[in-house]
C-alpha cells in the first residue's frame, strides 16, 4: 500500500514497545482469576496490603536476574532533590521496606498478598512485556520451613481453585543451600566466582529443556545449538561437570568424557555415565527414574553425594523437612515435587526456591504443541528486610505471573465463554425527542437493567447495527405514531436473528416482523424483562 | 529522643513523598467503592477498558492545571532510542490515544470506564499525593449535549450508589463556550491572554469560597488575606470586573467601583451593587437567588446579558439541553446544577464542564467543620483524539478522585465496622509436631474456614497474644495429652474475653476455663463452626 503523505501536524497514536492494552475479556477474566487467588490467600489467613508504584532506587535494590549491565532492568528518574527513584521491577523489594518501615505495627510472623503491575526496561518480546501483574503472598518473621512448606501448599491450592486439574500442574521445590553447596564443592564459592556461577545456574536451569547431554556441553567447551549459535560454557572439568550432573539427577552417580574441548564448534563428543547401581535403603528400585521415588526418598537419595559438604547436607535437611509436611497435609510429590533443578534467577533467595509449573499442553493454531511452564515462583529471602533493619528477618514469599497463568488458563478451558448480552439500546428516531428516549433508559436501569441510549447522529440502519455490535439483547423503538400512543415497540434481537435466519422470503419478513411487539410504554420494564428471561 | 549512632551499612526504610501504603481496611473499602460504581457504569452500558502506566510523553500532551513550568507536573524518562516517557498524570489522555489507535475497531459512539493509579510530579501536601486513583467514564463519538448530561446523571447515580443521600452531593455543570464567551466580551481573547484568562478563571473559580467582594478583589488589583499574604488580581477594569460578576452571579446585573486601586496592600474598599430588579419572565421572584431557580430558567436568566455574544449563547443553549434532559429523566436542580462559577482545571475542555460536589459537613478530631467539596469532574474534549486524527471526534468524560471520595465516606458514614475476624490460629506447642497443626489447619480450610498455623518461634503466651491481634475467633491446641487422646482444645476468644472480664478472681478464672472445650480430633471442623457460628 502507497503511503500516504504525511500530515505533519498529527501525532501517531501508539504505545511505547512492550506495554499493551486490556480490553473487556481480558479484564473480565483478570478480575475473576485474582478474585479466586484471593481467595484461596485469604483462607490461609493472609491480609492484603498494597505499596505504591515506585520506591527510592536503592530501596529496591539490584536483584534482578540475568543483569549484565548495572542499573539496566528498571526505569528510574531523578526526584527534584535529586535522589534516584525507580519503578518496582516485583513486588517482594518494596514489601520488604514496608516491613522495616512498619516492623513495630506488624503481627508477627506477618502473612500478607498483594497484586499490581510491575515494571521492567527490558528488551521486549513475544509474551514478555515491560509492565505486567504479579500476584505475590509472603510470610515474614519465620524461619521455619514450615512457612516455605506453607508457600507450596497454598501455590497448590490456588493452582487447582482456578480449575487446573491436579496432574496438570507441580510446584517445584529446592533450596539455594543445596546449590551453594554444590559450588562449593567444585571450587566456585566465593564474590569472585559470582560470574561463573552465574553461568552454571542457567544450564542446570536448562535441564528440563534439554537434558543432560547437553547440560553437560553448557558446564563445559559450551553448546552449539542446530542455528549454529554458540552458547560460551562454563568450563568446568570433567570432574567438575560429574559433581554438578550427579546432583542435578538427583543423587544416581554421573560421570562424563569429554573429547576435543578445544573444538567446541564441531560439537565435540561427550560421553555421560549413570551409574544407577547403589541399591541402599530408601531405594527399592535401583533402576527407576528420580521421579519415581516420593520427595522423603528424593532428599534421602540426594544426601548419597557430596558427605563432607555442610551446607548441602543444611539444605538438604530443609528439603525433607518441607517434603514431611507437605506429606503430612496431605500433598503428594505430584503436586509439590522435590526437584535439584530448581534455580530461580532472583539474587536475593537465601533457602528454599519454589516455581508453580503447568504440565499439560495444548495446540496452538497451527497444531504445534505449546507449553506454558512456570507461571509463578519464589523462595526465602532472609536477608531483604534485614537491609533496613538490625535485626535480621526471615521472611519466604510466592509471585504469580497473573498474565501468564491467564493465558494458559484461557487455553487450558479452550474457546472463550461467549461474550455476555450487552446493555438494551434505546433508538433515537427523532433528535429532538432524545429526552423522552433518555427516561425510558434512566426507567430500564432503575429497575436494574442496563440500557443505554444511542447517541450518535446516525440513521435507524446505523442504530440497529451499532446495537447488533453492542450485542444488545433488545431494542426499544418509539417512533412519532408510537408516542403519540404512548407506546414503544421492543424488538428481541436474538430471537429476531435466528427468526431472520429461518425465514428467506423478504415479504413474509416484512409481514411477520419476527420478534417484535409494541406495547403501552408503561410497561417498559415488564416486557423488556420478559424479553431478558428468554436469553439468560 | 537522643539519636542512635547511625549503622552506616543500613539503609532507610521510608516511601519517596506524596506516596502512601495502603492497608487491609483502605483497600477493602476502596474495592467495595469501585465495584458500587462499576455496576453504575455497566449499567448505563459502558464497557471496561485499561491502558498502561506510561505512554509517549508527545502523546500525553500537555494539559495539567496551573502547569507555570514546563515539563513540570510529570515524571518522565528516554527510553533507550531516547524517546521520551511519561507516566500517565490522568486517564482521559490516555484513553483519546487508545481510541485514535484502535478506532474502526470500536462501536461509536463508544462508552468505556476504567479505574487506576494515576501520578502527577507535584508538591506533595496533606490529602495530596503524587499516585493517587481515578475512575474515569467516557463517551467517545458523540457531539451531543445528551451525552454530557448521561454523564451529570451517571455521576449523580454513582453518588446514590455510595449511599450519599439525595441533598448531600450535587453536580453541578457549566460551559467552557460560557466561558470563554464571557472572556472574549471584555477582551480576554485570543492566545496572548491566556495567562490573564487563567487568572480571572481561577478567580471566578473561588466564589463558592470567598463570595462576591473577594472575588472582585481578585479580578481588580489583587487580594490581601488575613495572614498578610497578597494574591496578584487579573487588573481589569470596574466594568470587567461587573461583566464577569454579573455572569457568575447567574444574570443580575452587578456593578462594582473600587477606591484607590494602587493602594492594594491596604486593601481598598469595593462597592458592589446587585440590581435584581429584572423581573421579566421567567423570574417570577426578582429577588430571590440564583439557587432558587431550576436550570432552565438560571440558563434564561443567563441569557440577560451578553446578548451579542454569540459562543456565549451557543454555550447557553448546551446548558440548556442538558437542563431538559435531566430534568425529564427526573434529575433535579438539587442533584444535577446549572452553576456559571464551575471552571474545571485542565486546559482540554471544548464544551460542558461538570464537578461532582459533596455539600455534607462534618467534624474534625477538634470539632472543626471539614467540607470535602469537589470530589469528581469533567467534561467535554472535543480536540483530544483529534490530536492523532484527520477527523474531529468528540468526546465527553468523567473522572472520580477515588481517594477524595473514600475519605468523604468514610467520614459520612462515621465510625468504621468493626474489623472483620480473622483466621483460626492452630497453636504449635511442641515444634517437631507442627505437621500435625498444619494439617488440622488444611483440614479446616479445605471445610471453608480461614485458619493458619502460628509459623513463629515464641511460646504458649506470645502465641494467644498474636491470636488476639489476628482478631482470631477461636484457636486450635493441642498438648501431647490431648494429642494422646486424639483429642484438641478449642479456646472461644471473644466468649473468652467476655468470660475474663467478669471474672475478677484467679482461682476461679483457673478452675471455671471459660468458653474452652476439648473434642476428638475427628470433630475439630464441627466444633469450630459451632464457636464461628456463635459470632457471625
Amino acid at each position: 500500500m502507497a503511503e500516504k503523505p504525511k500530515k505533519p501536524q498529527k501525532l501517531r497514536a501508539r504505545l511505547p514497545r512492550g506495554l499493551a492494552d486490556r480490553g473487556p475479556a481480558e479484564l473480565a477474566a483478570t478480575r475473576a482469576m485474582v478474585e479466586t487467588i484471593r481467595a484461596v490467600y485469604e483462607r490461609y489467613g493472609f491480609e492484603p496490603v498494597e505499596t505504591p508504584a515506585f520506591e527510592f532506587t536503592d530501596a529496591l535494590g539490584k536483584f534482578l536476574p540475568d543483569q549484565d549491565r548495572p542499573n539496566e532492568g528498571v526505569f528510574s528518574f531523578q526526584d527534584d532533590d535529586e535522589q534516584w527513584i525507580s519503578l518496582r521491577y516485583d513486588l517482594t523489594a518494596p514489601l520488604a521496606r514496608y516491613v522495616a518501615e512498619n516492623f513495630d505495627q506488624l503481627p508477627k510472623p506477618y502473612r500478607s498478598y498483594r497484586n499490581g503491575y510491575v515494571y521492567r526496561n527490558e528488551k521486549p518480546g513475544p509474551g514478555r512485556f515491560r509492565q505486567f501483574m504479579q500476584f505475590d503472598a509472603d510470610t515474614v518473621g519465620s524461619a521455619s520451613p514450615a512457612a516455605d512448606a506453607e508457600m507450596c501448599m497454598m501455590a497448590a491450592d490456588a493452582m487447582e481453585a482456578l480449575g487446573i486439574p491436579r496432574g496438570s500442574y507441580v510446584v517445584k521445590v529446592n533450596n539455594r543451600k543445596v546449590l551453594d553447596g554444590v559450588m562449593e564443592s567444585i571450587g566456585l564459592g566465593g564474590e569472585e566466582n559470582a560470574g561463573r556461577r552465574l553461568t552454571v545456574l542457567r544450564a542446570i536451569d536448562k535441564l528440563d529443556k534439554f537434558g543432560l547431554g547437553e547440560v553437560a556441553r553448557l558446564l563445559g567447551p559450551g553448546r552449539l545449538d542446530e542455528s549454529g549459535d554458540l552458547t560460551d560454557g562454563a568450563n568446568l572439568s570433567d570432574e567438575q561437570i560429574g559433581v554438578v550432573l550427579t546432583y542435578v539427577q538427583g543423587g544416581d552417580k554421573i560421570t562424563v568424557e569429554f573429547e576435543a574441548r578445544d573444538r567446541v564448534r564441531e560439537r565435540p563428543r561427550v560421553t555421560v555415565n549413570i551409574d544407577t547401581g547403589h541399591g541402599s535403603p530408601p531405594v527399592d528400585d535401583p533402576g527407576a527414574p528420580f521421579d519415581y521415588y516420593d520427595n522423603e526418598s528424593r532428599v534421602e537419595r540426594m544426601r548419597r553425594t557430596l558427605a563432607d559438604n555442610a551446607l548441602y547436607h543444611a539444605g538438604l535437611d530443609e528439603l525433607a523437612e518441607i517434603s514431611r509436611l507437605c506429606a503430612s497435609s496431605g500433598y503428594s510429590q505430584h503436586q509439590i515435587s522435590v526437584d535439584p533443578s530448581v534455580v530461580r534467577g532472583l539474587e536475593y533467595y537465601t533457602g528454599p526456591v519454589y516455581e508453580a509449573e503447568l504440565t499439560f499442553t495444548v495446540s496452538d493454531d497451527k497444531g504445534q504443541p505449546i507449553q506454558f511452564g512456570s507461571v509463578g515462583g519464589g523462595g526465602r529471602y532472609d536477608g531483604l528486610v534485614g537491609r533496613f533493619m538490625a535485626e535480621n528477618t526471615p521472611a519466604t514469599g510466592f509471585s504469580i505471573g497473573v498474565s501468564r497463568l491467564l493465558a494458559a488458563l484461557r487455553a487450558l478451558q479452550g474457546p472463550e465463554a461467549p461474550r455476555p448480552l450487552g446493555p438494551v439500546v434505546v433508538l433515537v428516531l427523532d433528535r429532538d425527542q432524545i429526552g423522552r428516549s433518555m427516561a425510558q433508559a434512566a426507567t430500564l436501569r432503575a429497575a436494574g437493567i442496563s440500557a443505554e441510549v444511542y447517541l450518535g447522529a446516525s440513521g435507524m440502519k446505523a442504530q440497529m447495527k451499532y446495537a447488533d455490535r453492542r450485542k444488545s439483547p433488545c431494542v426499544v423503538i418509539q417512533g412519532s405514531d408510537e408516542r403519540d400512543k404512548s407506546e414503544v415497540t421492543l424488538k428481541d434481537l436474538i430471537a429476531g436473528s435466528a427468526a431472520a435466519a429461518a425465514i428467506t422470503d423478504r415479504a413474509e419478513w416484512t409481514e411477520s416482523r419476527p420478534a417484535q411487539v409494541t406495547v403501552a410504554e408503561e410497561r417498559l420494564v415488564e416486557e423488556v424483562r420478559a424479553i431478558l428471561s428468554r436469553h439468560e
